[in-house]
This record gives structure tokens, sequence and C-alpha cells, in this order.
């Protein structure tokens, strides 16, 4: 018998902050209904939030550390802000939504990431995601809405970054679910040529993700994207997909061929 | 046969903002998991924010005016970090708990106050609690921790006193259970002497209560509280319970005597 489907869609922040964005994917999630979770990211509310408040950004290598100021700012714009406004669209247009962060139900439990060279803060790294919660939702026709504010279990909230969160739900769900994995972000796929949209590459593999990081066509932060795919796959997942709003059965498919050899 | 019981727990905002208060009423509440639904306020934590934030304070008798932009300050202090923070202290002590605002699963759906002599803003009066998803959670051991914010099914979140939601999800709990709702704040219960904490009246009904008003015992805030659990207990709801987190067995049991008679 085959497993029955559920798409787990990863919105950036970028697009919550646009109400036009945010509506117009919300009415086309209508058509994803009950078979899907949203993660959500948080955009630039947080960092906003924290300058007017005026905090000392501590930054890393162009990435923010989280200290415990940054971690309340996080927690509120992302667990409560963004969350509940995404939310609030998806019921205006009967869908029946929960929001979830990693601490409600357990679903997601991580630590704190461990000193190294640097201390990123209260930053987490998820140890496991429960997938009954989410599924016994799915059964009543609830759609998980989740943040990427995790917890450790010992009462401490960490902040996560929300692809992985996404690429995890997605590979706990697979245990359940003939899962696919769509990251929505504000490019219509991965291109050839980051200066022409219509460069968008239809479908990768392995092989032809080597050649085309050896042409120059993928390189800086779409690496780790591509990467990330390929273990989600590795763990289960059916299909990863990078794309945009308005093209959610397009985009860029990324294929795992070394499982169909 | 006898309804299964359910208590409703409303804690004040300030109960929150203390981490050492609110880590012992955690300790408390492990005695009531499962069978208990937390409402929590938000206490200062939203004005604070504003404040830091800049926004101009609109005040009417006492009571702050709903802005657009106070409104998101009060869903990220109460939906987001008031929310995650208790959920976190719960499960830490093994209680799994799900935070919820009232879009979540439409559990409290209102509407935006009607402008009469002043516009209070994004202010809700609620119009609904489903008691059906919470009645679900709790059958599967999750503790419901609800924000006071709720939304129109339109799209709109809205803030709510937070001691009208926990009367009404009391009311609506109250035809699956045998409910008892615990109004938990700063003071051990109704006060014959507010300087004397000692003074506790241990049980008030409809009579007492005109006469405890008529001398002097019971004014200004307390009033409206009373009121309110008259109302509650006229609908359905077993027994009102005013008591500080030291005393969740004790304090003053609000009785409505008009049904016994």
């Amino acid at each position: 018998m085959e497993n029955k489907k559920c798409v787990i869609l990863k919105i950036g922040g970028k697009l919550i902050e646009n109400d036009g964005i945010l509506n117009d994917l919300c009415d086309r999630l209508v058509g994803y209904y009950p078979d899907c979770i949203l993660v959500h990211g948080g955009g630039t509310l947080a960092g906003q939030l924290a300058t007017k408040l005026g905090l000392e950004v501590k930054m890393h290598e162009g990435r923010r550390i989280t200290d415990r100021n940054t971690l309340e700012v996080t927690v509120m714009a992302y667990a409560g802000w963004a969350n509940k406004k995404v939310v609030a669209a998806l019921q205006k247009r009967g869908v029946n939504a929960c929001g979830l962060s990693g601490c409600d139900m357990q679903i997601i439990t991580s630590h704190k990431r461990e000193v190294k060279d640097i201390d990123w803060g209260y930053v987490g790294d998820i140890d496991c995601v429960k997938a009954g919660p989410l599924a016994g939702l799915l059964e009543q026709k609830v759609m998980p809405v989740i943040s990427p504010v995790t917890f450790d279990m010992q009462g401490q909230l960490l902040n996560t970054n929300a692809d992985s969160v996404a690429a995890a739900v997605a590979v706990a769900m697979s245990g359940y679910y003939e899962v696919e994995l769509i990251y929505c972000f504000d490019k219509p796929g991965v291109l050839r040529n980051i200066e022409e949209p219509e460069s968008v590459i239809p479908e990768i593999d392995r092989d032809r993700y080597e050649e085309y990081v050896a042409a120059g066509w993928i390189h800086s932060g779409m690496m780790p994207k591509l990467e990330n795919a390929f273990r989600t796959l590795a763990a289960g997942v059916k299909s990863v997909r990078l794309t945009d709003p308005e093209h959610l059965n397009g985009g860029t498919v990324v294929k795992d061929t070394s499982r169909n050899r």
C-alpha cells in the first residue's frame, strides 16, 4: 500500500513580512490543505525589533549571535507575531491551522549549540522531531504551522534555523507519509544565471549538482541548501523542491539518483 | 455518572514575569496535570515593550487603547514570549503542555469591540470557545496553555481580557467536565481588609456578596471579578476560586447559592 502524501512547505520570513505576498501564498495553500505542514522563518522582523530596542547586534561571519535579549526578541517575533499572523490568514481562508513552536507538545527538542571557537548563544541544534502529534493534527484536518523556536527539555527555548526545522520535520514525517519538502523562497528555483529568472534548472541530481558546481552555476548560498536537500533525500524524504510562491508546482526538483540506481 | 473534573487556572501576567514565582507555580501545576487548562495574562511585558519601542500610550479611564502597533507588541509579548516561556517551564517538569492562541484550531473567536463613545482599537469580545479541540488535547494528556489573543475569523488578531478568556473557556468546558475555575493572582483571596492578608473570606455567595459590598469590604477592582464569577457559575461552572499561587486549594470560593436552593 502506498503511503499517504504530505507536503512540508518552508516559507522564508521575507514572504511573511509582505502582506500581499503572504495573502497570495495563503490563497495557494488552500489547495494543499489538509495534507500539509508549514514551517516559517521570521525574516528581518526579529532584527528590526532588536534594532528598534537598541540591542547590540553581535555577528560572526555574517550570522547573528543569539544572546539572551536577542532570544527574547526572536521568540516574540517568530513564535508570536509571525506565527499567529500566518495562522489567522489561513483560518480566514477556511484552513484550520494550529501554530506551534518546538516546546508545544514537545514536537521539536534540541540542544544548545556546543561552544567551540565561537559561542553562538541560544541557538539550538535539533535532536528529535515527534511525528506523532503532527500526524495526529493532520488526521484531524488541522494544518500545523511551525515557528523555528525549539527547546531543550530543560526549560530553555532556542533559536533554530528554519531550513533545518523543515528538513527535520520532513524526515520525521517520512516514517508515516510520502513526503515532498518544498523550500519556498524569493527565487523561482535554482538558476543557471542569477540574473535570469527564466534560467531555472528543472531537475538536479547528485551527478548534475557536482557538474553545475564545477561549471560555476551553483555557488555560495545555494550550495548548503542543496547539500541539505541531498541529506534529507538520503534520510527518506521522497523529493525536495526549491521554488517561489508563484510556482509551487514548478521550480527545481532535487532528486537522489543514488537511490534510484 | 459524574462528569470528569477539570480545572481552568488563570494566572496573572505579573506572576509570569517573576521567574521564581513562575517556577514555584509550575511545580504546583504538576499536581493538576493532565486535567487542567492554563490561561495566562501578559502583565506589564507588553507595556514595557511598547515603552521601549517609544510607542505612544493611549489610555482611557486607566485602560490602554490597542492601536495597530500596540496589537503587534501584545501578540509578540503574550502569544510569543509569555506563552512559550510557560510551556517550556512546564515541559521541564514533565507536563506535556501546548501553547495556543485563539486563532489556533479556532479555539476562541471574537469580534472587534464596537465603537461607541470610545474606540478601544483591536480589542476582541469573545463570541465562541470551541471545547472540542481542548477536550481532545486533555484526552491526549496535553495541557493547553492559552494566551489572551483571539481572532475574528476574518484574519484579524484581537487583544482580549485574560479573565474573560478564562471564564469563557470554563463555561465551554463545563459541557464536558465538572469545572473549577481558579483565578490565581497576587492576593491570597478576597480580603475583608486589604491590609491584612489573613482576612481572607473563605466563601462568598450572592447574598453575602451584597452584604459585604454594603459593608465596604468589597469594592473597586474586586467587584467586576466577583460579578464575573457569579455569571460564570450561572452558566454551568461548578465553582470559582480566587487565590494566590501558594494557596491553590485555599483562598475564596465563590458559590452560586441561587442554584443550590
